[in-house]
């Protein structure tokens, strides 16, 4: 089995951003399980490219989205992908679409395939903190997860994939004491328990 | 110069008490400094006495108490610690005093003789939130930090003492998705970056 | 105009819901819109058959249900219902469905057709917190949003529908600390401004 | 029994003080007790002088001062006040003392003489949040509980004071979906039923 394991680079002034910090650390092979790390710019529909790209390239069997959801202090396994794009702040090419559907020809929403809730028991038994969500947002990271979902809808049908929210490293929060955050080792220990049940 | 670190055990039904897994972890030494580690029991007045004992035995320039601060999502350094008992839930002796004084004769408050201001910088620097506090609150933590501040007024004239609050471990809330955690190489390394600067 | 607006009653061993404690105080009239308040269950179904019926009996042409969001500190204007019933704790008639489509033929989701981003700025000027949500939860308050939309897509295709979510009372969260909450006036406030822009 | 109630005004460029606004707003006569109703500037030592001489020219035989505590969801009856101010934003007068105690001659900390257990319950009992604190901060809410504390302790001896932190109100916080608020009339009720103990 293959596994393509995407993260975003840093967005909104930020140094690091804790998806690519976390997938970049992520092992080549899990079991009998490749994993091929791709990082992804925080662009609207320039992310939903190189994905695509890269799924004609690697052939992967799963493809799992990381993005950072700054606030949340678990692992949050997302369920559904909605069909809305509309940005508090510019994505990184300085595009902040507001009200506007990702595709006009598809569905309202899509649900993961992933396992979640056998994804959720593995990441917790590794130590790490972990929740399902029903909402991945209305910036990039819904939008890349909806993309691929209709990626799989009209290209790719046997493909699974899902998204994974990360906290805030540490450091992001250094002076910001009301805001939780994960550690980098924690980040990728919980990701690589999610992995393993695929 | 010789610093007594204390870390208490685990309490309330827990299995660890991220206070004395990071305290245990700390080098035994640091620059010029050594670091004497000690497990406390997490009990009225117990603790307070085995922390005498350590003083008298140790005679340390800095005394460094470190408990567990549920719910908080960064290190807390305490800048005072008040003359009050009134514990929610019983400590491990079973014992749970209701608007008590700790020292009939002591002050209603003692501040810490740490440098807080400057190991926050320090801790922040090393990449790990921090904060500064000024409610150590009413159960053992405050109890203890105040009774080394009492022994300091009493017996110990040169001592300077202080307390520092630590988030839960992951492990600790991976079924309690808003609860902030903080993992124990990010806590061990707060820790020491705040010693360092002592 | 005619505005259906429907509150669940109390669930999960609470004596109030502050949906329906609003929606009850709401005026009959407002501007030129007759408003018609109805109480429904809080069981997955039967709140829909309910509200089905109400429909044809008063031929509204927007329905607005309102739930209690615990924990919430706004009013959260809904923008998507998605087909998935996935229960923590049991209804009001003891059912707990796990991972269930809502209707094997529905959609994976709907968008509300109420203007929320409008309803949001009215509900801000009466002076009352209020904000967009992207989940509804999987309890039956995404249920009935979803059922709603279903029904619109299937029999009442002129019907504009939606669901507001509001914080617990503050009599419900007299010892819960941490926990916010909004006065049964700020939402009646808040609830009458939203329908307004109606 | 008269009880002299003070409450500041807005500060930080705020248009309104959830403090003021509802001590403004309590009745003058609460059972036997007349109830005097004094506004304050939020302004260091400026506040305690005026409260100072409101105590010489009223002789009240309870002080309640009342501030607002931003981000807290519940009223929060004060346990103590420390000799600190530290200062991150300016007062109304420009000032922003840091690590200054507040009176040299005074004590580390004051405990209140209210019954703030009584007063918690009965407040509850109205129907409103309400918590007990044992940090007050370190801006002027203390700083003025501190030096009323300071006045009793030197000159009016038979005093009984204390403080009530109340949070923000619903309007203060409409944009800001995160943070909690109490509506006015909540406020005011559950200052009343704490007044109603003494």
């Amino acid at each position: 089995m293959k596994i393509l394991v995407t993260g975003f680079d840093p967005f909104a002034g930020a140094q690091q951003n804790p998806a690519w910090e976390a997938v970049s650390r992520l092992p080549q092979q899990l079991g009998r399980a490749t994993i091929v790390s791709l990082q992804v710019p925080t662009i609207f529909n320039r992310s939903a490219a190189i994905v695509h790209a890269a799924i004609q390239r690697e052939r992967p069997d799963v493809v799992v989205s990381v993005g950072q959801a700054g606030g949340r202090s678990a692992l949050s396994l997302e369920r559904v992908a909605i069909n809305l794009d509309d940005a508090r702040i510019a994505d990184n090419a300085g595009q902040a679409p507001h009200d506007q559907p990702i595709q006009l020809a598809g569905a309202t929403a899509y649900f993961t395939q992933l396992p979640v809730k056998a994804m959720r028991t593995a990441i917790r038994q590794a130590g790490v903190p972990a929740q399902l969500s029903t909402t991945a947002g209305i910036f990039v990271c819904n939008h890349l997860m909806y993309q691929v979902q209709y990626q799989r809808a009209t290209e790719f049908s046997t493909l699974k994939a899902g998204f994974i929210h990360i906290p805030y490293l540490p450091s992001q929060v250094v002076d910001r004491p009301g805001v939780p955050s994960l550690a980098l080792t924690e980040a990728v220990k919980g990701l690589t328990a999610a992995l393993s049940v695929l």
